[in-house]
């Protein structure tokens, strides 16, 4: 990749004194320090540089070429690039796979030929990379996005859509937000997200990576490469929409689109998620400045104002984040500076101190006082920008800051300039601000999660699969459908240590009545029918059959119903305390992962389910079993035990191992899971196979 | 309150050649029409005006009394303006009730004095009031607050909170939001949020009026004149985090902490909820442009990027709005400025169409396609700025957008100068325009939901109480405790049309047994304990009796656990498709309130509960109903049958009238409200009365 970010010289194949040809020469000229070749065969010099007909004609070697002719024209662009050995080729010229069948073809050539070729290729469709640091813009865009000013940073940005990147810039520039590298993707033909995840991961000038995705063909490559990297990561994905109205049989299958598998094995993987541009960079920029937030950090609050600080605590409150309780010793050094009626608090209101000793010397001094306080992770300061001279040593606060491993933020108000003075000193110091109290809260929150995910601990990547067994042995039937029945789905998880409830194909009535004899009422009466997982709805489900007299009505009608096909499978009925679901599913993007959730009427409601990559440890599952919105529930409520953690984990990492080791498995529905005297028994399974 | 708003003459008490003092005068001349009378016996003139000792020497009437002497002052002040016939005082300076028990007291004469004269009290403790079109600012805030530039607008805010009213409109200053007027109301000793509620909705200058309030101990008159009001108002409450730690006995009054009483009732009056303060001001700006969104809104997007068409798709699926399907003929109209390769869709990507004919006619071609498309009810037009000559007639939009009665909204991005220029240009039309895509769809979103509020029906406030009987009746106890047991309880409800389980009290295990057989197996045994309200903890209740032997054996086990204490009821066990709750709670701020939620696992869970104020009608109960998240339950799952909503809405009613009915209940809890064959029957109910 260093080639394509760090290139000593490049070659503009569609350089020209006109519009995009032209707007990429004026663009390298400013600020790229390497050798520039235009290369068209109209013109002999562009800006005043040497203009070669093809690039085979450069006399020097070439480490990149931008490509900007139409795209019918640069298969043989490729070609030439091969023949003279440049090795990267950036095309930023429309018309590929964008624009339907035509256009793919052309791009499928390129690749073709590059492949053949080792040469590695960035685009087509898209508006190449900037690196603001350096100033080096390798990209077609209008000059007047750089003009504006754009703020130099730490934080890189890979951006799928092409218009959107320079809307990117702009918006940092406008709220002068500190910029690394700038990367639009395009159509990813070749190089794609993951190649730049990996680069972006090492680059020493970055320190942290946002993306703006539309699709994610390797997403179990991102989400690996993802929880093995240190630098924190935000994710905005767009089409989660579309995702939802995929038809899927499983449950499991259903419940990982709409972008919940995604949005469940990003966060896993440690990826922090956004919603909106601007809050992707947001996030970004708070996750590259405090990437060290305690979980459970406790904040204190500075303001000028009692209504700014009582939200701030109830937005707070709903990220369950905590207001710091100040030490005596911060009580005693605030009475100093407040006047004597009012009682030191945290928020801490400033308001009447400045009135009594004027800003100068109250900001900072309140700053330092939470800094060095050892119950303070973070200081939130409320600050009116610009009123008079500046009250606050920036500089000394940051440093402070830092030493004290704590985070400092600002939420500002004031005139449009000082705003702007205001957030230019910030950002050269590495200090956080935000136009909402709200933003920066959420973001508050980001941070405190990101720490959390650090703890969870290394990657799975050497959980252990058992050996292949003949997935035939499972079946009892003779044709066996691409759905299995309860049963047979249930016989394959006995080799993998998955609990199941005592259960028995009876084929009369007389051997019904036996088994429930050996069970003990009361029963449960189940007709199986291949391919059909809604028993309830299709009256195939008798529950708590509690004597012989009802078992034998509960028969015929069961039997009625099936009318000769299927079977019948007599189950002893479980105290179920409450369901779960669990599930494996095999995903075009992800892999195979599984499915853990609330199950019963939560399930029908609102889903609250997760998914992590297959196969997975111990300490992977149970930091999954955390991640439902109603962990709370698993933890017992009105006298019911909880749930068994352990085995609820164990359950799953089996389930992932299972499915893992049968590829023809395309999913697995446990539903319910029920939690028995707080022990997980799948009471109901479906496997699902690939289609042949 | 008009002589608050346009008083033709004012005497401001404490006016001085300096600080505050001066601060207001300076403020006053700039814009105040009418006569200004400084008083303060240590100067003859302030400001050139010539200024008195005494409002008493005045010798002209005066409408209004701005005060700004320290408090200890004020109650003399206030007796001369009795003296001097000034009926409206507004007290702007501080050290009242806020600062403690002293200051209260001081509040507290003020208070009886002007009662007394029927004077009527702003503040103390506030900054005022400001109209931003006339430019009359009674406020002592800083001069260069307008001196940067306000806008004037149709949006007036009241804000508890002194500072933040300065910082709203700083704010608004710099995004160009126009504003009408600002009331500071502080202590709110007499005047507070519904005096100003009742002007605002009457003022021919307001369009919308936003609130930030730290307390209503007003709820209910609030919420009563916001029903009745046809303007939107949105409300940002501080101080939620608080209230949730309040104790409470019964799960109703429990859950009606946290605010989510206060949200419920608010909400049922057409109240939009903010959570912070700039999207507070975007909430009541965009509800005060675009009143008339249709509930199913269906929106077009015109885009110049794909990744942010997709990613508005996103957020308004969040929100179940929808994405218009455009006509056939805004289709062909499309396609004609299009290039030929691409497909017409929504969202309407014009960047190409943009490339081929450049800015000028695409962008209004487009919106006009988009207006006159029946299929489409709002706009949202994603818009580069300033990158040329503008490219969008926007006054010509705007007219065509108010003609055919829908919505047009922008999402901008560009630099810095650009973007406030069209947002002035947009401010003057009333054209919405917002900084973030996530913004636009949440505002969009809000607007969406209060047109679906106004077609809820008229306001309760008929709603019939039957007539009061004796709480004696029901006791069957000689004792009563404040907590009823669960028989008294529904006892008490029998007179209501309130559906219970059948249940039967008994006393020995004969009776028991008999009882048992005239109801039918399985049966429920419960011991009730005075006071009691955890049966299931204290395991003082058996579910799913089967059989004569178990009932004995279960009878004589809760016998043991009462200790001669209480009594034993046996109930009929009810076949439950799924559990709700119900329940009555007296508020301090907004009076007798039903509430109704989720059950069981669910109330554990997360509170899925609404609240509305009592007594209710039909209908209004009925929309209750809709308003908890999983309102999707309540149309049936798993080929359960659907809850009757009528007859829930008629327990509500009926809930609702009883607890009105009798002053002497705090709080009832029914729970869980059982739906049995889609009924709702109550299987546990607990009756709390006020503590005498």
């Amino acid at each position: 990749m260093k080639s394509f970010f760090r290139p000593s010289s490049i070659a503009v194949v569609g350089a020209s004194p006109r519009r995009i040809g032209h707007q990429i020469m004026e663009n390298l000229v400013y600020g790229y320090k390497g050798e520039i070749y235009p290369v068209n065969p109209n013109y002999s010099e562009i800006e005043g540089i040497r203009c070669f007909p093809s690039v085979e004609d450069i006399p020097q070697s070439v480490d990149l070429a931008i490509v900007l002719v139409p795209a019918p024209a640069t298969p043989s662009v490729v070609e030439a690039c091969a023949r003279k050995g440049i090795l990267r080729v950036m095309i930023q010229s429309a018309g590929f796979a964008e624009v339907g069948e035509e256009g793919r073809a052309i791009q499928d050539r390129c690749i073709a030929i590059a492949g053949g070729a080792g040469i590695r290729v960035w685009g087509p469709n898209c508006m190449g990379m900037v690196d603001v640091p350096r100033g080096q813009f390798l990209s077609f865009m209008s000059p007047n996005i750089y003009e504006d000013g754009l703020v130099p940073g730490r934080i890189s940005l890979v951006v799928q859509s092409g218009m959107l990147s320079g809307v990117f810039l702009t918006e940092m520039s406008r709220q002068i937000i500190g910029i690394g590298k700038v990367c639009s993707i395009g159509n990813k033909s070749d190089v794609d997200e993951c190649d730049l995840l990996t680069y972006l991961l090492e680059d020493d000038e970055t320190d942290a990576v946002a993306f703006y995705l539309e699709s994610m063909p390797r997403g179990r490559l991102f989400a690996d490469i993802a929880r093995r990297g240190a630098k924190p990561i935000v994710v905005l994905k767009g089409g989660r929409s579309e995702a939802g109205a995929r038809a899927a049989m499983s449950h499991t299958s259903s419940l990982a689109g709409n972008s919940r598998l995604l949005d469940s094995v990003l966060q896993m993987s440690g990826v922090t998620l956004a919603n909106d541009f601007n809050q992707m960079i947001d996030l970004a920029g708070t996750l590259a400045a405090s990437p060290d937030v305690p979980a459970n950090c406790r904040a204190a609050i500075l303001t000028f104002s009692g209504g700014a600080g009582i939200l701030t605590c109830d937005l707070l409150d709903r990220h369950q984040l905590r207001v710091a309780d100040l030490s005596e010793k911060s009580r005693e050094a605030l009475r100093r500076i407040f006047p004597t009626w009012m009682p030191v608090a945290n928020p801490v209101d400033l308001y009447p101190a400045v009135e009594l000793h004027g800003r100068l010397g109250v900001y900072s001094g309140a700053i330092e006082i939470a800094l060095d306080d050892a119950n303070v992770d973070v200081v939130i300061v409320h600050y009116p920008v610009g009123l008079e001279k500046e009250a606050i040593d920036l500089a000394a606060m940051k440093k402070k800051a830092d030493l004290a491993g704590k985070t400092l933020l600002f939420w500002i108000v004031g005139r449009q300039d000082a705003v702007r003075l205001f957030r230019q000193k910030a950002q050269i110091l590495g200090i956080q601000v935000y136009g909402e109290i709200s933003r920066a809260v959420d973001c508050l929150a980001a941070a405190a999660r990101f720490q959390r995910r650090t703890a969870v601990g290394p990657a799975d990547a050497g959980a252990s699969t058992q050996s292949l067994g003949d997935l035939k042995q499972f079946f009892s039937q003779d044709t066996p459908n691409r759905i299995w029945d309860e049963y047979d789905s249930k016989r394959l998880f006995s080799g993998w240590n998955i609990q199941i409830a005592k259960e028995k194909v009876v084929s009369s009535l007389a051997e019904a009545k036996t088994a429930a004899q050996d069970f003990g009422f009361p029963i449960v009466l189940k007709g199986l029918l291949p391919g059909e997982i809604h028993k309830t709805e299709s009256g195939l489900l008798r529950l708590g059959i509690g004597a012989q007299a009802d078992l034998e009505a509960a028969y015929q009608e069961i039997e009625k119903k099936l009318g000769g096909r299927g079977r019948i499978l007599l189950q002893q009925q479980v105290d179920i305390s409450f369901e779960l679901i669990a599930g494996f599913h095999r995903d075009d993007q992800f892999g195979p992962c599984v499915m853990f959730g609330l199950g019963g009427i939560f399930s029908e409601l609102q889903a609250d389910v997760v998914f992590a990559l297959a196969p997975l440890k111990q300490p992977t599952a149970l930091d999954l079993l955390g991640r439902i919105r109603g962990h709370k529930l698993l933890d017992g409520f009105r006298g019911m035990a909880p749930l068994n953690k352990e085995l609820m984990a164990e359950t799953l990492v089996n389930l992932g191992n299972l499915g893992t080791a049968y590829p023809q498995i395309e999913q697995i529905d446990i539903n319910p899971v029920a939690v028995v005297g707080g022990s997980p028994v799948a009471v109901d399974a479906t496997v699902i196979l690939k289609p042949s």
